[in-house]
């Protein structure tokens, strides 16, 4: 899907001769949505710096960058070892980065051309998780809405949307917003809450942009008016992305994403996380062991980088600033979308196996059906 | 309380002659924690515009300066209904100056000066209002603390504030906020969780400012991390203001109680609205018959109002922007603290009697109190 837009977050652009080897292109997510302005980039350090600074962020996307930023750590002639350990900090919650750093360190290939061959291979298998994510996600949310207001209902369907999930944050089509854009292909008659998502307002800059380059219709709330939407009624689903999944379910996304999934439970309203498999971490048994990662005050105090007397306190508030928050499986009363399919989390009723027996299950099956 | 803080939110200015009749000076909390800048106001419309533009905010402030405005129009010689129409219609939602307003006009005065008098009286009985708040809320909270965590622990008490309910709000010390001070002064090892309540951020730019003038530790977060927190166990308690109440208990207050109160009760975080007493509608049944005013969509997207840059999103977004949400009775589960006492709320297990019954028996030993 992501071919037909008329923006990427990220493109690597071969050299035309001997001399020029590439380099790769990244959106700066940080100017958006008033500037489409590219960088590129030539050395793995500034890979990192964007990845650290924002230029690019959401999972996938960032995994897909710092695998083009090994490449070009290699082709510089660093050691391997050094360019990994650089990449890895650069965002230490995103797993998705390590897991891409990891599969391309295990290779060993020497070769920077080679490698990126790999990488090439790498994202646009990402393409085709990010779609698969939006067909499955979409076919059980319609399930569930035909289930709910009746079949073929034309009644308006109410999606919340926390953060940015769209192209701009994976490799493909987007995850949560893949979701939605395929859902608003089969049923027009759809809106989207869009969250702002403090500190960074990538619901408000990014998502409505995506969404309006899309043509659907939303609607932008401060974050702390998404129980109030749910309370008059106005939020069907919920449906977020996710940056680690530990081995119960405990799903990190960005901070506020426990909010709207405590609101939603409360509510009654399903809370659907959207993330490719890779995010799962059955390496990390539960929610607790994930490292919540620690930003900067003025982040939240200087949002747009103005002189001192924009800032939003007194300058030298202190500040809490946790960049993801943990929601626990219980709350998750949807499931996880993956481009397998469905994954159920275990609640209190209903014992569901677990979430590394279903996704043994649902890959077996998916590697049967996309073998015939 | 107020009388030691080195500003305050308005003030009359005795005229010193025949010539100069005296003004309103009001700080405008715009331009606040960077500028301490008093706007000197002659006339009704002036302060009609001050309480729409936001320079005064705070639902006893707005019915103290709406007072003052009330006698600056029959000053001007406008018809008194006039006056009262134009005050009214500036913030909907705020019950005090509705009556604050009907009280005037019901004493038929029509010599300024003396209907001024009048308003003195009132700004000095919010303020006696304001003390009593805060003396009953600090007991009722330190009553709880000492039979959670042992009486005379030194254990650090987290308490969870939303929008701004200091001397910046009220016509005295503050209410929610003026509980916490009283509090603190009994148990100094308390930490402020300050919610940075957008859209207009009255908790980071005027509550981080107040606490830092008072000298009370703080922390600030985003609205959305408040669930976190309290997920952390690093919220013991939450207090906010009110707007309105209803007959029912139903408590408007700033956009986001409602996602504390939903998020306490998920997390057994006992819930206190402070207000006094005239915030209390009885005339409105429940929360479903409180108009929820809905407020600019440019306050979301520009609330620096920089130039187009500096949006938070494309300018065309469609934005939902209530100023105001509804807290029903039964996530209020610390009670409503007010200048005569603590009025518990109804809840399946413990049906209290309503609100009008308390505060009836209130007010008696209130008075029966206050007459030895």
């Amino acid at each position: 899907m992501g071919a037909v837009d008329p923006y990427y977050a990220f493109k690597w652009v071969d050299g035309s001769d001997l001399e020029c080897a590439g380099y790769l292109s990244v959106l700066d997510q940080r100017l958006l949505p008033h500037k489409l302005h590219y960088l590129d980039l030539t050395e793995y350090c500034q890979v990192a710096d964007a990845i650290r600074d924002m230029v690019v962020r959401g999972a996938p996307a960032i995994g897909a960058v710092a695998a083009y930023g090994y490449v070009l750590g290699l082709r510089q002639g660093e050691s391997a070892d050094q360019v990994y350990r650089t990449l890895c900090a650069s965002r230490p919650t995103a797993v998705n980065l390590q897991w891409a750093l990891d599969r391309l360190r295990a290779l060993h290939e020497p070769d920077w051309k080679r490698l990126l061959a790999h990488v090439h291979g790498m994202v646009a298998h990402e393409r085709e998780v990010n779609k698969r994510i939006a067909e499955n996600g979409a076919k059980e949310i319609l399930a569930y809405w035909n289930k709910r207001s009746g079949k073929g209902s034309s009644r308006t369907l109410h999606v919340l949307h926390h953060c940015n999930t769209g192209t701009l944050a994976t490799a493909g089509g987007g995850t949560a917003l893949g979701v939605i854009r395929s859902l608003h292909a089969l049923h027009k008659n759809l809106v989207v809450h869009v969250n702002e998502t403090r500190p960074r307002l990538q619901g408000a800059r990014l998502t409505c942009w995506e969404l309006s380059q899309w043509g659907i219709p939303h609607e932008l709330s401060v974050d702390a008016v998404a129980p109030l939407l749910m309370a008059q009624g106005r939020v069907d689903i919920v449906t977020v992305g996710a940056d680690r999944i530990a081995a119960d379910g405990s799903t990190a996304n960005k901070v506020g994403t426990y909010m709207c999934a405590v609101s939603a439970q409360y509510h009654n309203v399903p809370f659907f996380v959207c993330a490719p498999c890779n995010t799962i971490d059955l390496k990390t048994p539960t929610g607790a062991e994930i490292l919540i990662e620690q930003r900067s005050a003025t982040e939240v105090l200087n949002p747009l980088e103005g002189p001192p007397e924009t800032w939003f306190a007194p300058q030298q508030t202190s500040v809490y600033n946790p960049a993801f928050d943990i929601t626990p499986p219980e709350l998750i009363t949807g499931g996880i979308v993956t481009e397998v399919g469905i994954i159920r989390l275990r609640t209190s009723d209903d014992p569901a196996p677990s979430i590394a027996e279903q996704l043994q299950r649902l890959e077996l099956g998916h590697a049967h059906h996309t073998a015939i």
